[in-house]
């Protein structure tokens, strides 16, 4: 039996290759976060590893940014948590997820302003569903408790939380909303749209 | 004086570029509208031109979808003409303009979904400055005459406007809004985003 010899260089290779993953998406993360239009050369020179590697695991800078797109949504996601969104009149769960959410967002919107650069906005709402999973469970209990209206199907009123907020970023990067107002618009806008109608 | 002689061909090879250019938008916005993954090979083709001629005037599939969509809108605002924009009250004049906009980009969601895979989105919204002008003097009428709410900033709601009624083609695409609710659905949103607070 050799196998046990013969595999042993391979947890090496993988794990230098995890290594190398986690330093680009990081070194991914950061720079299109501050500069949308970052290269792949820019992006393997921060994360130190050669281009040849990274063009190895990501084969088109649109591969890279579906990668850190993805990346960014699941640790924000992770970061959001569950807080008052079981607990707190739905109303205010919202307008808490909405701030939470936004704050998020806007730290990354260079980031997100590359990926809608590259990638179909379906693409984009994709990497969203788990996040948007927890709006769509605020809503609806929101309409279980009579706080949001029921006359407007669940699946529409989660797609105008995820495109009002990224018509926010849209508007930031765009110098239309300035950033003292963004919290109270998407807050007024999102609650009317879901009051429940007379 | 041998100008006018030496200048004879020059308004024939224009005016064959001009036609050319004609046939491709043409061939661009039917076939696009019809698949969102059209080549440029078929376009060359149905357009009856060949593909150097093609790439002569659009030298990417990017450039040629980026003035098929500016072309398609141009179409588009001059078929919605201004009909009760000024006259009707505010929400009704709202709805129909909704109404009118909502038949174009349905029957051009496809070249909508092509664009959209190609150019950002900034991109779109600059080809739709002139149709969103009419809804932003819709938008301002209804706020003077009391309809529409002033709490919110008038550059936002045009945004949201063109922001829902996008989503609408984006969900209607994906199978999550089927073809019959879609009208009613943008109403109801649209107007009770609108609508001023107590």
């Amino acid at each position: 039996m050799v196998r046990t010899a013969a595999r042993q260089p391979v947890p090496t290779r993988r794990a230098d290759a995890e290594r190398n993953i986690a330093a680009i998406l990081e070194a991914g993360t950061r720079l299109l976060s501050a500069d949308p239009t970052a290269s792949v050369a820019d992006i393997a020179k921060a994360a130190g590893v050669g281009r040849v590697t990274l063009y190895g695991h990501f084969p088109s800078r649109e591969a890279l940014v579906d990668a850190v797109l993805d990346h960014t949504v699941d640790m924000a996601d992770a970061a959001l948590g569950d807080g008052e969104i079981d607990t707190a009149p739905a109303p205010e769960a919202m307008a808490g997820l909405l701030r939470s959410s936004w704050e998020i967002l806007d730290r990354h919107r260079r980031l997100f302003v590359a990926a809608d650069r590259v990638l179909a906005t379906e693409r984009i709402r994709e990497h969203h569903d788990r996040p948007l999973r927890r709006v769509e469970r605020l809503i609806a209990r929101g309409q279980d408790d009579g706080d949001f209206r029921t006359d407007l199907p669940l699946p529409w009123l989660v797609t105008t939380f995820f495109s009002i907020i990224h018509s926010a970023a849209q508007e930031r990067e765009a110098g239309r909303l300035s950033p003292e107002e963004v919290e109270q618009v998407l807050t007024k806008t999102m609650l009317s749209l879901l009051a429940p109608k007379p």
